[in-house]
Formats: structure tokens, sequence, C-alpha cells
């Protein structure tokens, strides 16, 4: 099972939720992991196999660890701790980690250099000094810092599906970076297991709507990696939709051409700067991707679109949410951090229909 | 049941399709309409009850008529004809009719004022000679035209959610109509009941993707109706998304503010434009309208919102399609021309959840 | 408007789940019936219109009144409640009502003629010298008695289903009352807008699984009816099933041959007895029932089909769980109270797709 | 990668259905297979990635052969062939391969021991000779001859779903066999990829209905297992009902206890009968399984409980049609062939949500 003699040792922090869940999934069928513990907090106790059904067999199969409560953990044995929480609590649980333990947070807790930035949005940053170790989890962009780093802060779904297409673009100069138009569609896992009346099947079902219309979290987020890329502080529209799938990620972004470059420049650029990468795909011209054709994978599908508007395009980036929007690329930063082939353990094909 | 003491006799060509079968849904309960005639193709000679038992009932109570071939219908008692057949088709119908005969077409073949551009997207004008005769009926904005018209072109499904919010602030001058993003997302019955892979339940459900990307039939309808408010040929950005609903469409509009104009003065003057309108409904400051909420009405609503990229806004305006998309749109103009109230017929509440 | 010269002033207690928005939606096009008063428990105080955006312009239009709370009503202006609440809530507001109010209960609250068997489902009856003055609710079996009935027990949507074909061909002798076997498919909404893990889009879309297994309270509600019909207690098989639709209910029907009875003659037995009403539809042999053609309407539809099983049949009923399952046999109720025609405000077509 | 030393080639005839697909999905993740062929029908010549888009990456990274016609298949170079085609035209194929080459057949061709039933159903057999050298491929049953079996006819999904339960029940004599009652809901990837009306998206969604009522073929595939079962031949109650999900099957099957066994028996029979087997899972009392905890895998989850009519049972069963239903099961029998662990390349875990 482990070809390298070494079994990782990872803690789920936060296995409740869909995130969590989609942890286990893939952690289950990682040749080199070995799950030693699994946390829940209201849920803390019950049987893993009862709060998500789906994975019974496999809690059974190979004898996953109960959930208990994070304080009952014993991090001598854990390697990993993936952090599946709540923002504001994953600064807490990593503060009280052993400094051997690698992190992979899944939560916003450790995506913004700035503190203040933070917590403009999110309330005081509960361990700035932290924050100093920690490194962008966008792997593709960030992969050799990702290395070395202690703490790695994934990327919130909607920015992994959008900033992958745009940043090679903005640091090629090829787009305006002050004028992108970012409409999204997501599926309803994003949204978490928690219970709110506008997640109930009847609320979302046969519809369509925006939310958190030019105030969603993820602008900011958006806003920092493209600020970099460009150079200068950048803002941006990011206009999110929520409608009635379980998983998936359309980003549609409006973009303004700079640099002399057209659509077909674009695609070039993309396709180059991702060429070797196994997870990120630049579709020929005239390909557009759907999200249903990346369901449970940890791709990323792009295609770029000339506009009838002249000096614009238009591009299309879709990931599974919960895969490479969130357990997927975590998983994908861990075999970074600890040495591995980025792949393991993500191989399966998306399934469709 | 017929306050006028006249009813209105109507024909429905091309009664097996999903406009079709809406038509009859509302003519059924329009207290001045007798359904005296429906055609059908392929399936004439068919009961109309086996092609859409959701109908079956009302066939039986109301006697409604057999499906039969257009040849076969006798005009000389027909009063308005409503033709739901694909583009091109709709012209040879409309030559053969009595003059007599108002004309309530759902297709694209009345609705270009310029026969050259109806040509270059769906191929050569069957009836220009009629197109003089024809009204784009879009009521809102046409409805003192549609009134005396003989033939009216009712407008996509699309260009309505687009241009009903677009054409007062175009003419306004609140915005710039150079730069106007489309990104609409569409129920799958927009694409009627045609046999085609891309309709299949298993290839939509679960999932969205653009279409048509550049290319779509409704973008030079849109630029038609936005170059008469601009006064000057503009392009526009349309990008249509197919996502798993069956009714339904939602079109997010990105904007350029012009002329001074803020978010707040766009809604202020599209809520007075549209103050006495029975159908149009602008919201109030952060209310988002849902696709959900029209659903089986003929209601348009349209939000307002600032945008973080400054100059910029954000327009939401959600449809049913078959309904203003298409049938109810329909209707509310026959009933102009035969000087009904508007409303007449169309009162039925959205259905939710 | 209103034909008879009398409004009916109506108040809806419970006004803000799906069942009270349903009524609201079916009484604001019913020509004789004003609504005075809406309340709710948590949301008094909000607007309507903010509670179900999709009745925002109705609430507009007709300035239909805010939620209060039920202290708040003035039951001189009142004729008839309709209650939408929890089982156990009715009770207390029905014993706090004038006498000269009629009550149409939608809970089960009045339901079972035995105070001992709605206190072994449901807790200790709260009014059980009021149950003496309700009349079970399912009008084409007792319309008589409901025309002259104070209170009115209207049955759930599982019951409706499965009653309407059942009733008629136990009293006939035409199936063995005592070996029904009730596998019925619901959607979401019969599960109303509470906040539960089991509601939420990501539990309930693309799956299907029982619930309540042998266990659920609508069992004993269609017992006591059966039992009725065949002069003597019996008990039946009744397994639910949560499917992802907003709504509609399936209930397909395995039944034991009678007295010599056939298919063919379950279909004429219940073809005869449903001949002149105008909402349960006997489909012809060999077309099958579907949900979405019932979607919005207070139709129900019966299909009847020989079983591969020698001596016995499948029989297949479907209804709209919010409309012949909860709020529109409620309408139809109060008309039969108040000597409408059945059909009052309840003609709308159904909705498809 | 290969364990064995020597790879297994197989060629997918009939790649491009979702059956098709779904063997290529699990074939590109098993250890010891290389896809050798692709054959088409209509679609021959196109790309396998442009017909299925979801597989496009595995094609460009595993140089999976183009979509050929089956005449252009090289089958010196081919140690199995899936047939994933209509019902008659494995006859064909079959009939022409080489017999060094074993077939996994996933028609209806090659499930009946007796050609005259098959005939009733389908037509003529166009292979009898070949007949008796197949085996019906319901693993858990009939591994041993499996092993042995030059032509393996793999059930139907619904027969899978629906024997796995009964098979050892009826041997056990713990239930009746002239009394079954199997209420089954599929997904609509079941209808396969043809374009039918009844398979539209607008047809499915937010719906159900029964279809092939006491006429599916299914029903004479399911008695003929249960008749050898039973020592004699029985007959079946099979009423399948199409839901909007895009896979998993739900068997509700309604048993008669036969035996002096109580329901508690039957779930310790079928425990005791499944307990070392990867893929059947027995639950534990209350536990209700349901289809979106098996989808993408080759799990059956198996439900036991107690019926309030005396003397019946429950019987709930799940799978995903296109894996334990279609293809999982194919290669669970091609592994069986070649001697490999029978859970090879089926490891992956249900994706939910």
């Amino acid at each position: 099972m482990n070809g390298n003699g070494t079994w990782i040792r990872a803690a789920i922090v936060g296995a409740s939720g869909y995130t969590g869940a989609e942890l286990v999934r893939l952690l289950v069928g990682h040749p080199d992991v070995r799950i030693e513990a699994m946390t829940a907090d209201r849920k803390a106790g019950q049987a893993f196999g009862a709060v998500f059904p789906h994975l019974a067999a496999a809690v059974t199969d190979l004898q996953l660890p109960p959930l208990v409560a994070v304080d009952d953990v014993d991090w001598s044995a854990i390697d990993v701790a993936f952090l599946g929480l709540p923002h504001g609590a994953a600064h807490a649980v990593a503060r009280q980690l052993p400094e051997r333990v690698r992190v992979v947070d899944l939560s916003p807790d450790f995506r913004f250099a700035d503190p203040t930035v933070y917590g403009e949005w999110y309330g005081t940053h509960g361990a700035p000094d932290l924050q100093a170790d920690a490194v962008y989890g966008l792997t593709e962009i960030h992969r050799q810092r990702i290395a070395a780093a202690r703490i790695v802060g994934c990327p919130g779904c909607y920015p992994t599906a959008s900033l992958l297409p745009l940043i090679p673009l903005i640091e090629a100069g090829a787009i305006g970076a002050d004028d992108v138009i970012i409409d999204a569609k997501s599926g309803v896992s994003g949204a978490g297991r928690a219970l709110k009346e506008g997640s109930l099947y009847a609320e979302v079902a046969e519809g369509i709507a925006a939310y958190g219309v030019a105030q969603h979290r993820h602008a900011p987020e958006i806003e920092q990696a493209m600020s970099v890329a460009a150079g200068r502080t950048v803002r941006v529209n990011f206009t999110p939709h929520l409608m009635p799938m379980n998983r998936g990620i359309l980003a549609s972004l409006y973009v303004r051409l700079a640099g002399g470059a057209s659509a077909d420049d674009l695609r070039q650029t993309l396709a180059e700067r991702y060429q070797n990468e196994p997870f990120v795909r630049v579709l020929a011209a005239g390909v557009v991707p759907a999200t249903r054709h990346v369901r449970g994978s940890n791709f990323n599908l792009i295609g770029v679109f000339a506009d009838r508007l002249p000096g614009r395009a238009i591009i299309l980036s879709v990931i599974d949410n919960l895969v490479k929007g969130a357990a997927g690329q975590a998983v994908q930063n861990m075999n970074r951090q600890f040495g591995r082939d980025e792949r393991t353990g993500l191989t399966q094909q998306p399934l469709f229909p």
C-alpha cells in the first residue's frame, strides 16, 4: 500500500461537514495516508458511518476511528491536520498544535496575507503570528512555497475556479486587471451542511438567483491574488449565483483584452502555462467546459472564447467545488508538503452522468 | 364568461410544443377566448390530451378541438392565429391567412425590422412584404403600435428578460450602450420538446454550461432593440447558459454607468418607467429576484445593485421563459390587439415551491 | 368579483409555511374570498412578501394584511379560519374561536374520530369536545357532512392520494381490505419549511429513500378510513419515500382482487363513482398517471392495471400534495361549507413542464 | 501497475452509451487492464473525448484508442470483450469472436437459459448454441461458474437490485416466492443515451411515474432467477418507476414471511449469507438504505423491516444502476474470469453529495 515506506498519519478536524466527508472519501483511497483521528463538534461521539452513511462501508472495512472532540486527539501520532472548520475556529486549533504537525486549512483563516483584510470580512484574526508561516494554497501557482510551508491556507472554491485562468493572464499583461467581471454559478454543497432556509431543497430546486451581490467574502480573496499578479491593488466584480446541483462551480469571466492580445492568445498563454499540469486542462478552441465533466474529480477545465464586443474575451472555468475547490486541492497540497507525487490519491475520473 | 359580448376565436398553430401547450393552458383560462383550432405537424390526428396529458382534463371539460394539419383549419372562423412554429415556417403560414386574421407569432420570423439581418442568422426571409406590417411585441415598450398591428412578432425569451431593464436605461442615457454584458441562465423548456442529446435529463441535471458562446441568435435581436434605444448601432455580449430547471430565465446584466448616474438612479429610472405596469416589478434596494418567484406567471422582476467595480452596476432580471418569455406575452399582446385589459387571462400567481 | 353579493372573510392562521403560502396563492384568485388576516408565529411582524417573495406582487396589488400574531386577529370580522399549524397547535386555536367562525384545519388535529388513536400518534388531544363537531374532509367522500360541519379536519396528503381510489373499491367489496400495500413517493414540500437536515437540497437531490418505514403517522389515518369503508378494523402497509421534486405524490397501490372482480372491474367501479367529479379523473386503460400532470392543480388522476401476479391489481394515484393534498382540498371544503360551487377558485390548469 | 505480470487486454464494444462510458471510467482505474479497442456504431471515427468530455483528460493521458467500427477491431490482441450493445446485437458480435476471447455481455442477450423465453420478450435468439456456454452473471450467486465461463450474461439493473436480497431468502424458505411485489425506482441513465421524448429533462424533472406496468422485460429475468431459487415456476409483481436522478435504483420489496421467519430472521439470513462479501452490505435494524449512498460505487445496501401487516416484511435494496447494475458488476465478473481479486478496480467510494 505505502510504497514510500512511511505512512502519513492524518487528522481530519471537522469531519462532519461535506468538506470533511470529502476528505475522508479521498484519503481512504490515498495509498500513503492513514486517517488516525476525526473530530466533530456537536456530533462527537457519533459513529462516522451514521453521520455519512455513504462511507459506512469504508469505516467498517478500514476501521476508521470514531468522531471525537478536537481536544481528545493525540497529536503525537499525527503528521498532518486537515482543518475543515468554520472561519475563526481554525485559528484556535492551529495555535494548539505541536510545531511538527503540518496544517492544511480549508477555512478562510489563513488565506489572507494581511490580517487586517481578514478582519474586515471575517472578524479579528486569531493567530496573526502564525499567518507569516502560511502560504496561499493555490497549488499550481504557489507549489514551490507550499512544499516548504507548515501551514497552507487552501483557497476558497470560487477563487480557485476564477484565479487559475486569471493569474497567468494578468501576469502576462494580456487582460486588464481592473475590469474583470466574474459571474459564478455554484452547486449547493458549497453552503455546507448547516441548516439554513436557503439551502432547503424546495428553496433551491428548479430555480436560480444571485446572492451576496457585491458583498461576498470571496471577492477580497480574489482581489488579493489578482493584486499580487497585477503588482497593484485591483478590485473585481464577483457575482455568485446559487443553483440546483450538488457539486460544481462554473466561473464565467468577462475580461478586457490588453497588450494587443486576442482571445486565441489568451488560450495559448494558458495552454503553455498549464501544459504539464495534471489537473488543469485548457480546452481546444470552441470546446465548452461543463461542471458535470469534472464532478467528483480534481480537474479544472478552461475554455476561452472571443466576444462579440470588440476588445473583450470570455473565459469559462469549471471545477468540482468539493474537490479542486476544497478537499482535492487540500490533498494535492499535502502531497506537495510530504514530497509525494501531486496526483497521489487524486486519480479518480469524473462521474458522469 | 365573455363580458364584451364577443368571443375571440383563436387558432394555435403548432400546439404540440411546450410553447403551444402553454398557450392552451393560458387561453383555457381566458374569459374572452375560445380555442377553435389547434394544429400539429407530425402529431396531427392525435388527441391533444395524449400529447399533453396535463391538459387532458381541460380537453374533456372544454371540448377542445383535436390536433389537425394546418391546411385543415377553417380560417373563416378564426380571429387570431398564434404561431408556435420553428423559424421559417411562420412566414409560410402567415402568407396564406386571410388579412382579417390577426397574427401573434412566437417564432423569430417577424422580429427583425431588417430582413437582411434575419437572413444572416436564420436564412432567407420568406415574407419580407409582410414584415412591414409587423411590430416587435415587447408589450411594455411598444404597446401603442401593437394595438394596431396585424402581425406581432413576439420577442425571444432572452431578449424579453434583457431588454425590459435595458431599454429605459439606454434611452435615459444612464448606462453605456456599448459595454453591456448579459450572462443569462435558462431552464430547459426553452430548447423545446425536440429530441436533442443536449436536452436529455442525464445531460442537463446536476450541471451547468454555457452554449452558443458569442454566436447565439438572440444576440442580434437584443442588439436591434438596443440600437433603436441608443440611436446608433451597438453590439452586446450575450452568453447564455443551460441549467437544470424546467422554466425560468435569469439575465445578469453588467453595465457601465453613464451620465453621472448611480445604481440607485438606475433603480429609480426603472421604477418610474414601470410604476403602472401590472407585470414588470422593480424591487426595492437589496432585494434579489429569483426565477422561482415568477414560475408560471407573466411577471418580470428586476433588481439593481451597485458594483464593487467603480462606475459599474449589476442588474438582475427574471422571467418565466414560457410565460412572459413566450405564451404569456403573446396573450398580453393579443389582449392589446383586441382591446382587452392586458391582464385578462394572465392573473395566475407564481407557483412556489 | 363577488357574484353572490357576500364576501367570505378568511383568516389564514400559520401563513408562513408552504401550506399557508399555497392557501394565499389560491385564495387571492378566489372571486368570493377576501383574506382579512394572516398570522405567523416567529415571523409575525414581517411583511408577507418578504417571507414569500413569489406573492409580493399580490400583496401589493391586493393590499394583503401583514403577518400578525394569532392573538391579534379580530375574529369578529372573520367568517372562516384556515389553520395551517403543527399538530397540537390547532386544538388550542380552535378552542378560542367564536362559534360563528368556520374552521378548515390542515393539521392532523381534527382528523381522528377517536381521540385515543390521535393520542397514540400525536400526544394528548387538546380539544376532544370539539372533535364531535369535526368532519373528515375528504371532499368526494364526505361532502354532504362537510357542508354542515363547523370544523373540517382536512386529510393528510398521503391519505388523500391513497383513499380516493381505495374507499370505493373497499365499499364495493372488489378488493381485500386486509392486504393493501401502499408504496408512496412524495416531493419535499410535504416536509414543510422547517429546518431539517433531511430537507436540505444536498440530502435530497439525485436520490431516493424510504422513511418512517412502518411507523409513519399517516398509516393510522389511512387505516381509520379504510376501516370505516370495510366495516371492520384493518391495517395497511404504508411505505413513504422522499424524492427530489418540489410537489407531488404518487401512491402505488398493490391490492388483492376480491368478489370476483378484475382490474377492469376496479377501473369501471371507480369511473362510475367519480364520473361527475370535477377533480378526480379515472384514466382509460393503459394510461399511466404522472405527478407532473397535476402540478399546481387540484386534480387526482387514477390509473388501474392488471398485475402479472394472478388475483392482484395495481392502482396508481397522483395528486399535488400542496393542492389536492392540502390547500386545494381545504378551499374545496370551504366552498362546500359556504354553499359555493366546489370548483370556485380551483380552476387553474396544471403547470407542465 | 500490473502486479500479475500480465495485462488483460480489453475491447469495449458499444462504448458510446452511458454503460460504455462507465466501463471506460472503471477500467482506466483498473491496474491490470489495458483498453485496446473501443467501438461505436454511428459515432465510429469520432474522438471518444468528444463523445464523453468527462473522460477527455483520460483519453489524452492514457492514449486511449479512437472509436472504431466493430469490424475494425483486431481480435488477436484482445483477451476480453465487454459488449454494451442493444439486445439482439450482442448475439451477432459474440458469434464472430475467436473462442479464446472471453465475453462479458451487458445486454439481455445471454441472460436467459431458455432461448424461448428470450424470444417471447426480445425476439428470436441469434445464438442459441452459444447460450449453453453462458452463465448468468449475478456475481455473488454464481461466482464459481462465472470463473470458468466463456460468456457471462450480466444481469439487468433491476434484477440485480431485486435478486441479491430475494434469492437467499427464497432458498431459505423464509419468504413466499409466489407473492413478491417489487416497486422499483430508477434514475434516468438506465434508459441510455438514446433520444426518446420520455428521457428529456423537461419530461422527467420534478415528477415521477410508473412505466411498463406489468410488462417490463426485467420481469421474466427476475422470475427466471426466482424460479431457480424456488425450484418451481413463479411470477412476480415488478413495477418500475422513472424518477429525476441520474443514477441509482431503489427496489422496495414487499414479501410474505414463510416458514415461521420474522423480519429479524430475514435480516439475519442475509447478513450471514453476505458477511464476507465486499460489495453487498446488510444494514443494521432500523437503518434505511438510500441510493445516494451508493452513487458511483459497486455497493448494494440492503435493509429489512417488519411490516404493519402481520406476516409480511419490507426489504429495501439500493445500487448504482450503472455500476453494480451494469459496468461495475461486469468488471467484477471479468476479475473472476481472469483470476483477479473481485475488488480490483472497484474500490472507489460513493460520491455524496
